[in-house]
């Protein structure tokens, strides 16, 4: 099976995942299941839940073990999403080519939603903890406290990208935006699959290594998304980061220069992941995809 | 020691608790920090916390082991506060006397403290769940998923209320509201402090049932004292209710109304704790203090 083919496996194992997650029976509160539902389900690349489980792949076959926690980790991503794209921070109207979440439904059912799939992953993590085995259970707990660390930088990270809007950055303070607001969860997501399937902390330490690569590779290729992107294949506007002066890699480095540093760590992200050989080959596409993706 | 020391007594371990808890440490993120401590710190009653430490002490002494639980209601609590003041909820301005967190801070910043505390609420759980022995850890996993719960019950109920505001709605409406926006909680407070000093299931029901109780005599006499507190005790505006057309207990019964239903549930929750005798003055007292508190 090709990358691309097995990208589309994850994502629909994932997808049939989530809408067991999705409150349908009738109740006064309904309203607020369908909003969170509109932004779980309203697509995205799934690419944290993919880390966990691809992650989970080099070592163990058997992904259900980890369901919950790419489960737990697309929620906390999309209650993000919800908040950031709120009137009072980003004040977004579009995400993934459709209304965001406020502007489908209204600013109150939007901040409650995103509060609503915030606490779901705990519930999530909870149920998973419940059903666990006493061997099984403290790696579970490190996980969850490893969760709620990298949740917390999340949320420090999105409000500095907030308070330092129009601020000229230095090079640190850059990456201390983005090792919070992106990289903390998306390294979060490659230790919980390690962790799952019983990984060593040596190959613990190589692959958040490799976490912290692609999660900066990430940014980056956000950032050249923001200022060149194609908005019909974005779903977004472009240009807007300029705009509001946002502090990003293409403001600090140039265009040309934010590619030269997003070439350079993908390779090394790659370099990584030289001792699973071929288990390794959809992590290190991954690598490629998340360099050259054009949304 | 009377029932006013015995509370002040308790108010006091529980901010000293909460004083451990707020960082201080100079950060790119310090002014959010600054503004979780702002309304984790503003005051309060500390209901919640004191009602897990006073139903512990039903049974055991050593209150600092249900501490971290006390610390984390109290933040989902004040989470809960900031995110309903928003200008997209119910757009108010000033809590416990002081500026409510948007006005203070702003918008952005007040959505991500309240974020931010929901999430702490977990981390402090999960910081206790990696210390605790294989014995403790299943009581405590239990506790984290009630938890889970109560918080979901709490999101719904507030949803509710904002979405019914100005509609006619019946009596099985009304009790639904508060089950869950304020109900759930409480309960859940008074089951973590017996869960946490090992009480039977039967016990458990029991105290569960006298937390209902207080949790509508709660409600009810939130929805007195809106009516005709006096604005500078309580620190806010009152008769905001009216204006919104608020389904409240007092525009469904009336007034006098509300009053007996009060009087007569605080009996009940008096008498689910008989059998505790002298060991439960703390908690009939605290029974009492609801119904009466001009606050």
């Amino acid at each position: 099976m090709d990358f691309k083919e097995k990208l589309k496996e994850y994502q629909q194992q994932i997808n049939q995942e989530l809408e067991k997650y999705v409150r349908k029976q009738k109740s006064p509160e309904q309203k607020l299941n369908q909003s969170m539902e509109y932004s779980l389900m309203a697509g995205g690349k799934r690419l944290r839940p993919v880390l966990v489980l691809a992650t989970y792949q080099l070592f163990k076959d058997d992904i259900e073990k980890c369901m919950p926690y790419a489960v737990a980790i697309e929620m906390v991503h999309n209650f993000s999403l919800i908040h950031d794209d709120l009137p009072g921070i980003d004040n977004d109207d579009f995400r993934h080519g459709k209304p965001t979440n406020h502007k489908q439904f209204n600013e109150a059912t939007a901040i409650l939603a995103g509060d609503g799939l915030l606490n779901d992953a705990y519930h999530v993590i909870s149920q998973d903890l419940l059903n666990s085995d006493t061997e099984r259970t403290a790696k579970r707990i490190r996980i969850l406290n490893e969760f709620s660390e990298a949740v917390d930088r999340m949320i420090a990270g999105e409000y500095i990208d907030t308070e330092w809007e129009g601020k000229q950055i230095t090079k640190q303070e850059l990456e201390y935006i983005h090792e919070n607001k992106t990289g903390a969860l998306l390294k979060l997501c490659v230790r919980m699959g390690a962790i799952l399937a019983d990984c060593t902390e040596i190959e613990l330490q190589g692959l958040s290594n490799y976490a912290d690569k692609i999660g900066l590779a990430f940014q980056i290729k956000d950032d050249i998304l923001s200022e060149e992107g194609d908005e019909a294949i974005l779903g977004k506007p472009v240009g807007n980061d300029k705009e509001l002066e946002k502090c990003t890699y293409v403001s600090r480095y140039g265009l040309q220069g934010a590619k030269d540093i997003l070439d350079k760590i993908t390779k090394e992200a790659i370099e990584k992941l030289e001792k699973y050989g071929d288990k390794a080959e959809f992590l290190k596409e991954l690598a490629l995809y998340i360099q050259n993706r054009n949304k």
